[in-house]
Parts: structure tokens; sequence; C-alpha cells
């Protein structure tokens, strides 16, 4: 048993999913569960997901050994300042924050003595869906996390969340903070902020019915993303301002350059773009089309 | 046997799908079929798309009842012109092609005493592969076919074209030429081209394959039409440019908000917006996810 008494501080999607991992394999004594609302948490009850509901988070960390943290972004660091005086000597505390700059700012304005045993950590899997009944314990599986180690971090407390994550089936990286928090920008964030602003966009239009009717495959799957949940997204855009913003700024910069070919009728500079962005994803993801165009 | 000789000019995805599909149907005799590049007819004559390859155009519909010309819009306007002086009487030529006012343009231009006869369309369905080899029979069984006539279209043969599309499982519409053009920059011409531009954006960086190592399945999803053939997505870009434009416009301003938004800290401008688009998304597709955040 790796993980004698677990403490997971949001039980939805990111945080039900990790306590059904381990329990599935047998990696975990007992899970006690706190979210702020007390329907989420006779939900995950009910689910089996936790085998305690605590009424706070005093209650839910007192005698824990490990403590995860998913939270959205923004409370995380009233819910770190709430738990460390429950802590018990030598728990480790992690967390499973998009963006790990202000996760580990909030983490060194609260923590105090017990910062040396929090791993900043960020499993890169979820789906569109949230809450204790959108968690399953394969979620993890074959999937990324990523570990951002400050120099004050216990190595231990390190390879033991890293353990921790490995019994779920994921692939656990330590990574540089900054590195990760751009990476996460490019990767994830970005993404989300254009297929949200593309579908709110749309949903302005008197005619949005209409128009989403005759959405194909291609844009179902491209704005699969703006149905994630807004608050989380709220305080990932945040939390993650100044790499978003970098990116964003690079990205509109990119459309006006598309702008400006569309508008001089420049279809040399399109099929450039176009055709190293297909070769970029074909490389990366195995499904490619076929490179030439055989049509007449 | 509804068309006793079909001609498909472009033997591709979109071309011999159809093909494939009025076969399976039993709703055509002979398809003969031409592409620019003879590999590509002896891949579609092998794969039992066409029964017959034709060298050139003028072969290809000399004795055709029905043409479909499934070529990149911006070969449309040539192979009209090819095909017109070596036409049946009464053969009625219809398109693929995703924006149609330029396919209108082109076929005034050219089809001269066939216009009548020309009946534009869009079977708005696709993969992000192309090539004989990606063509299939179910491609459009239960897909939109959007048909635009104009004032000059021959209704009689609008209804042929609209019971061939019904005979390969689609759902046909009647829509106006301008309505579908904006309809399609919203849903998917607008939506490629953001794809395109965040992909293309990531290539340029020298640490694009670490970057993508990190990309989970929402970017999956998110890029996979940036995987699409660049030739037809530059001819899409020039061939509706206004709508594109338009649109892109809208966009962009869309952007400078929500980059406001993140400067100045303001987090319910984000969660409106964002909120918004999860709701039109859900509201669309059959998969919300949960609306409350049950997260702490």
């Amino acid at each position: 048993m790796m993980i004698k008494q677990l403490a997971v501080i949001g039980v939805g999607l990111i945080g039900g999913s990790l306590a059904l991992a381990l329990k599935k394999a047998g990696q975990v004594g007992e899970v006690i569960g706190y979210s702020r609302s007390a329907d989420a948490r006779q939900e995950a009850l009910s689910l089996g997901i936790i085998d305690k509901a605590a009424d706070n988070i005093a209650d839910a960390v007192k005698n824990a050994d490990m403590v995860f943290v998913a939270v959205p972004m923004g409370a995380m660091q009233a819910v770190f300042a709430e738990l460390t005086p429950h802590l018990k000597a030598g728990a480790i505390v992690t967390d499973g924050g998009s963006a790990k700059q202000q996760v580990i700012d909030a983490a060194k304005a609260t923590l105090g003595e017990h910062l040396a045993n929090f791993v900043p950590g960020h499993p890169i899997a979820g789906t569109e869906k949230s809450g204790p009944s959108a968690a399953f314990a394969e979620l993890y599986e074959a999937h990324r996390v990523v570990l951002t180690p400050t120099a004050e971090t216990n190595t231990d407390s390190v390879q033991t969340v890293q353990q921790m994550w490995q019994q779920t089936g994921a692939e656990v990286f330590v990574m540089d903070v900054l590195q990760h928090d751009i990476v996460l920008a490019a990767t994830s964030h970005l993404p989300h902020v254009l297929a949200f602003n593309l579908v709110g966009m749309l949903a302005e239009r008197d005619d949005c019915d209409e128009v989403l009717r005759y959405a194909a495959g291609g844009f179902r799957d491209f704005s699969r993303i703006a149905s994630s949940d807004a608050v989380m997204w709220r305080d990932i855009c945040l939390g993650n301002r100044d790499a978003i913003l970098e990116l964003l700024r690079q990205y509109r910069s990119g459309l006006d350059k598309i702008e400006a070919a569309i508008l001089e009728d420049n279809g040399d500079y399109l099929i450039d773009i176009f055709g190293r962005a297909k070769k970029a994803r074909d490389s990366r993801f195995a499904e490619p089309g076929l490179t030439d165009n055989s049509e007449v």
C-alpha cells in the first residue's frame, strides 16, 4: 500500500479520477474527500470515489499522508492557506493546476514549513466534462503528468508523487516551470481561448441555430474544448497570463499575415503556411492525410 | 437506374465517394472518371471507384447524363471551359465546391447554353484526407448537401441533382448562395484558417517537437482540420474571400476583447464569453458537460 490516507480537495474530474485510479491499483488505504459543494461530496461518496466525505478542509487533511488539491486555479491559494495549519508533519501536498508558476507563488505565500513537501504537478489529461460523475479510473492511463519542483522541493517528496502518478498508468516528466507554462499555453490554453472565441462569436448571431445546423465534423472537433468549464478556464487564463498573452500576440500576427494574403490574392503564402501546418501535424499525430493532391 | 452515365471530374475523396455511394445504391449505370494525375485515375480504376478512366475531360463527359466536378475551387473555371464544348444536350453539370458564388461566376463565364442545367452544390462532408484511397461509399450518409440554384437554373435539373444526393443517404437543402457562403465561412472556412494558423505558428518554433509532445486530446481534436489539403484550402480562402474576411474581422475583434480582459484581470468578462460559448455548443451538440462547477 503506497499511500495510507489520501485527501482529495476538489472531487471533480481530476481529483476523483486520481482517487479511482489509485483504488483500482490497490495503492491507497483510505480516501477522504472534500468539495465546497455538499452535493458534490455526497455524489463522490455514493459513486465510491471517496471513502469518507469531510465537512471541512481541516478534517479532510488532518490524518492524510498525501493531499491532492484539484480545485480551479483561482481557489488554490485560499485552499492552501486553510489546510496548512492542519497538515501532519511530513505530509506531502501536490496539486493538479494547469499553470504552475501561479500555484508555486500561492504555495510559497501559504505553506510555510510544509513548502519543502509541496510538489507542483499537472496531469495533462481531462475531458470537457467536470464534476464527480465525470471521473473515471482510466483517465490518466498513457497520459503525461508534469511535475515542476523548485529548488526548495524535497526530492523524496517528488519521487513519492512521481510513483503515485505512475500507479495510475501515467508517464511522469519533471520540467522547468517556465517551460511548462509556455508549452501548455501553446498546446492547451491558447487553443481553448481560440475555440471559446469562435463559438462565443457565433452564439451572438441571431441566426446561430441555423448556422450551427450546417456545422460538420470538423467544426464539432475544433469546438469541443469550448464545452469546457468557464470558471476553470477563466482561472487558467488569469493564472498563466504572461505566457498566454505572448502566444496570443504571435497568433494575431499570424492571422494578420493570412488576412493580408487573402486580401492580396497571395495564394503562394497560403499554400506555404497551410502546408507547413499540415506537415507538422501529420508528423506528430499518426493519422496523416495523403500528401499529394490527387484531384484534378 | 437513376443515372445512365456519370462523369466524375476529380476522383478524390468527394468525387470518388459520390461514385461509390451511387454504385452501392444501384443508381448509376456507368462511371467515367478523370483526374489530372494519371496515377489517381489508375488508382480510382483499380479501387473500383470508376468503371473507365478517361484520358481527357472531353472523353470523360461526351456521353455523360450527369457530370460531377469535384476539383479544387481554383480549377473549376478551367474545367468548366474545357468540358462545355463536349457536353451532350440536356446533360446536367453539378459541383462540390465549398464556396458557391465563385463557382456560379465561373459557370456563368463558361457554360453558355448549358448554364440552365448547372446546379451549384456543396456536400458538407469530408475528412482531412484526400485522394481516391480516401473515398468511401458512406461518406454522405446522414450528412447535409446544400444546393444553391440561381434564377437561371432549370428546376428539373435541381430536382434530379437533389434525388441523386438523396440516394447517397444525404439530406438535401436548397439555400441562397450568399447565406451559404457566410454559413460555411463561419462553421468551416474560418475554423480551418484558425487551426492552420495555430499549428503553422507552432511549426516555426525550434522546440516544436518538444511542445507537441505534451499536446493532449483537446489539441489533437482542435488541430485535426490543420491536416487538410493546402491547395484545396488556399482555393477556398481565395474563393470565399469576402465572407471569410468579414468573419475574420469579427473574430479578431473578439480576441482583442479577451486579450484586454486578461490584461485587466477582468475575470467576469472571461466567465461571460466562455460560458456563453459553452452553452451554445452544448445546446447544439449532444455531449454536454456538467454545467455546474462542482469542484471546490
